[in-house]
């Protein structure tokens, strides 16, 4: 059974997704990043503290990524005592971030040069799911690889599921992100109809969470955010908006028509042009509210937000 | 207690709603509307048979109506032995049926007028929630009413919401049928891109099922319909289309813009034009499937449309 | 040939019509309507004056109408000294008001229980192109009663265009009218993106106004409105907006998806509810100024709005 | 005076262009770029044949080029006897293809470097305005340099607009073709809906080229094409398409929602997936032909397509 797993990216999903390794029973390798205090959490947890992404990579027989961003990774890669520095031959990479497919791309073909393989895992679930280990996490890349990587992702999620070919999680994950942002403005602008017509908002919630007008936004994140009357984030607008020009540059290789998809990124750029990109996405409920001089919080919601 | 119920339309949903109120101890009144069996049974269940719904309706404390459109109401109001005839003063009538603003309006000034109170009372939960007496019931109307109503309604359905003045039952059951059609859009949609990217639709499935971009019909009526390639209806594209076209009708008269719900309707107008009325209501992801040259129908769902 | 017209409705466009007739040699016949002073200087010029429509009607070979709406048609058509009370077998009724399909398909059933015929035969060129004789009319009705309406409509307008069947003039006009308000939109959307970038106004206007992206709003409307920073009424939003909820009807009885008609009818809805009724139907663009915080009026135009 | 022309790309556009300069008396070089034929012709009318691009940015104080794409500029730039290699200090280029700003922005940068100026130039006005002289020349870069080129702009054009800082050419010419495409589908939609009713094309088209809902596509290219019932090219709608995507991406640069701009781009997009890249941009007309089983063809415009 796999033993050294290498983990770099000790942020608010990091963390606990490697705390999980550790508790599992893995031999789990870490080295400092960008700061110290998480890495000496780990190291506290029974985890080995090395000085370099490149000394980690030299032992780890799979090495997860859980990175901010596509730069943080090009940069963990190509560092001077990086990743790619100590990459060896049969190691696996399993990169948890959303990278999108250009930085995907170009990873696997790096590891690939060493021998190693790479597969895009990018994950859902928040940070309770990866406290829970419940984690919902799509796989793209070599099946085999994925098959040396699966005890170490059943560690950390409930959920593994193997979508396809390299870049495919990515595609998931901004597919995913794509109908969640139509049901958060589904949700502001059909509830704002019934609001408009006198309809309480906590009565509309009880009716259609329960029928076939639902969605995840209407069940999770409104009675939060939207119906909470807060739109403190949660993940924010400008985030969402990001992966929605990335869901259109897809679209648009793939000649894909989103009629709905490109509306909605219309409503995205909206609220951003109204100064909302550090809001929660569910700011674009407000849209609605503003325009009609109606407010979608309720009483009944008070308090959720927290 | 209330005792003496009246029951008109013993259709799919209404035969085993009145069942259900005969079994909670309701001395229940019926009369043939349309076909004599469902009337045969509920009798041989313990109901009692009258000749007319003015004769249902001259004995009966609470009316409960299941029609199948707004006609129907209106027919079953003004016939010589209609349900007007027999109404007294003090009876609660409950319409289940999704009737529209305007005939609602009407029913309730004629039943005033006869001293009884009307309740829109539109239903979700589909022929198995009927059975169950799982229903949800959402009710416009005076308070009072609904309280003396709610022992009834609380045998056939296990959530019971007032939604405010006459007329919201129909709002909000429109504003939930808005959202369903937004789904089955969002659904088709997003889920070709992803097919199109090369990953399988049972993979999409898993991972957003589970996720954020969820929605009722992913969950529930996609994997009968869409992804087990079925567009038998269930709920036919010619009901949901006429549904978006009133809720087009009270947008326009609230001056609520509808950004998303004005491009579904033209999508389902579309779909309706291609001579889909009497598909499945589903069928709306096919405009993607039929355009991009693909299929949303995986072998993981088959079967699981009958 | 043709010589005694009744002419109706002597408004803002009516009485230059009514004039042209006049000097065009018909013997015109009027009454007073809403207002007298309009009534005096027809007679002035040489028209006859009858006390109602019903004596204007029993005199005329053809009675010219020139109302603002459709309630005002109907209330001419049915009082006791109206319109049908005089109306003689072999009258060509010419209604050039936007009377609607509704109207227009009860108008001419009634003119033609008493024989007579009526043509819906909108008008669009406005006040100046009354003044002129320069009008455009389409004229939805039967040939031969056009053929005997042609030489009054000649002497109106310079474009006399048989557009079908009764109700087809309606139509026709909405066609038009749904054209121009994709116009304005256009010039908003595009012109903000323009101006954004930061081209000057009036440089987009000279070089788009000579290139394929050019439209009548453009051309005519917008140096008096928008590019003025004028948007006095002209044509109110709330006219425009009107008609494009006119326009879907039609276009959901006859099953056309109009998909860049809808959005427009919803950025129409968007600014009514910011309270623009009133203001020239030209503020749509404000949709964009007011969002992204610029402005498409330019020095260049100043004045121009007057 | 300017008296020497450099002049670079003799295609459809360019031939007659430079032709033009010849007539009016200037000095033009060329030199052989793709086709041997085109710089004969020139030569036989007065121009003078260089042997490369290097030779003619040597002599001439004004360079113009028409080259058809983005690559094809920057081939030409780069190329060891190219127009880099020859550029002087204090010459202007003046480029009038629709090249991008990426390019645009990186030319400039490397004419810079030589001490010569670069103006992004766009036209329109099609084949016939180049041979008669009056295209219109949108002008993005120094206002000085532009004063130097004038002349020469002069003898090509009717209308020369500077639309400001450098890459303003392009984002002009963009903005129109956006409007222009918009123009199409306008058509397309309005006038299906005209036709359904029963109208036929060529009366609507009389009234709406004259009314306010005319545009440039209706009354100039529509007649040739959609109303002709002949979708050769023309414009290609691939070539449109890659405009829309191209506005789409300075829109999300300046976070501009482009709610009609993303609408009319998936109608395009919806159009190359049924394989019309290579037909007339007017074949988006022919999604609402197609859908609704009309044809916008009228034997009136028969003849007109060729």
């Amino acid at each position: 059974m796999t033993r050294q797993i290498g983990f770099l990216g000790l942020g608010q999903m990091g963390k606990p997704m490697a705390l999980n390794l550790v508790k599992a029973g893995f031999r789990v390798l870490t080295c400092p990043h960008r700061r110290e205090a998480p890495v000496e959490e780990l190291v506290a947890a029974g985890a080995i503290r090395k000085a370099t992404p490149a000394e980690v990579a030299a032992e780890a027989e799979i090495v997860v990524l859980c990175l901010p961003d596509p730069p943080a990774v090009q940069d963990l890669l190509a560092a001077p005592d990086g990743l790619l520095a100590g990459l060896r031959p049969g190691t696996v990479v399993v990169d948890c971030g959303t990278s999108g497919l250009a930085v995907t791309r170009q990873a696997e073909r790096a590891a690939a040069e060493k021998g190693a393989a790479w597969l895009d895992a990018p994950i859902s679930g928040g940070v309770w799911g990866a406290r829970a280990g419940t984690l919902t996490i799509m796989v793209g890349g070599d099946a085999a690889a994925l098959e040396r990587a699966r005890p170490v992702l059943e560690a950390m999620g409930e959920r593994i599921v193997h979508v396809g070919a390299s870049g495919n999680g990515q595609v998931t994950k901004l597919v995913n992100n794509l109908m969640a942002c139509i049901n958060t403005a589904t949700v502001g602008e059909a509830f704002s109809l019934g609001v408009k017509a006198g309809i309480p908002v906590e009565a509309l919630h009880e009716v259609v969470s329960h029928s076939s007008g639902s969605n995840w936004v209407l069940e999770n994140a409104a009675p939060r955010t939207i119906f909470a009357g807060n739109y403190q984030p949660g993940g924010r607008l400008r985030t969402m908006t990001k992966d929605l020009l990335l869901v259109e540059e897809i679209a648009k290789d793939l000649r894909v028509p989103l009629f709905l998809g490109s509306l909605v990124t219309q409503l995205h750029q909206t609220m951003m042009v109204k100064g909302h990109g550090d809001d929660d996405a569910g700011i674009v409920a407000h849209f609605y509210e503003e325009l009609l001089g109606l407010s979608l919080a309720s009483p009944a919601f008070e308090g959720q937000g927290e």
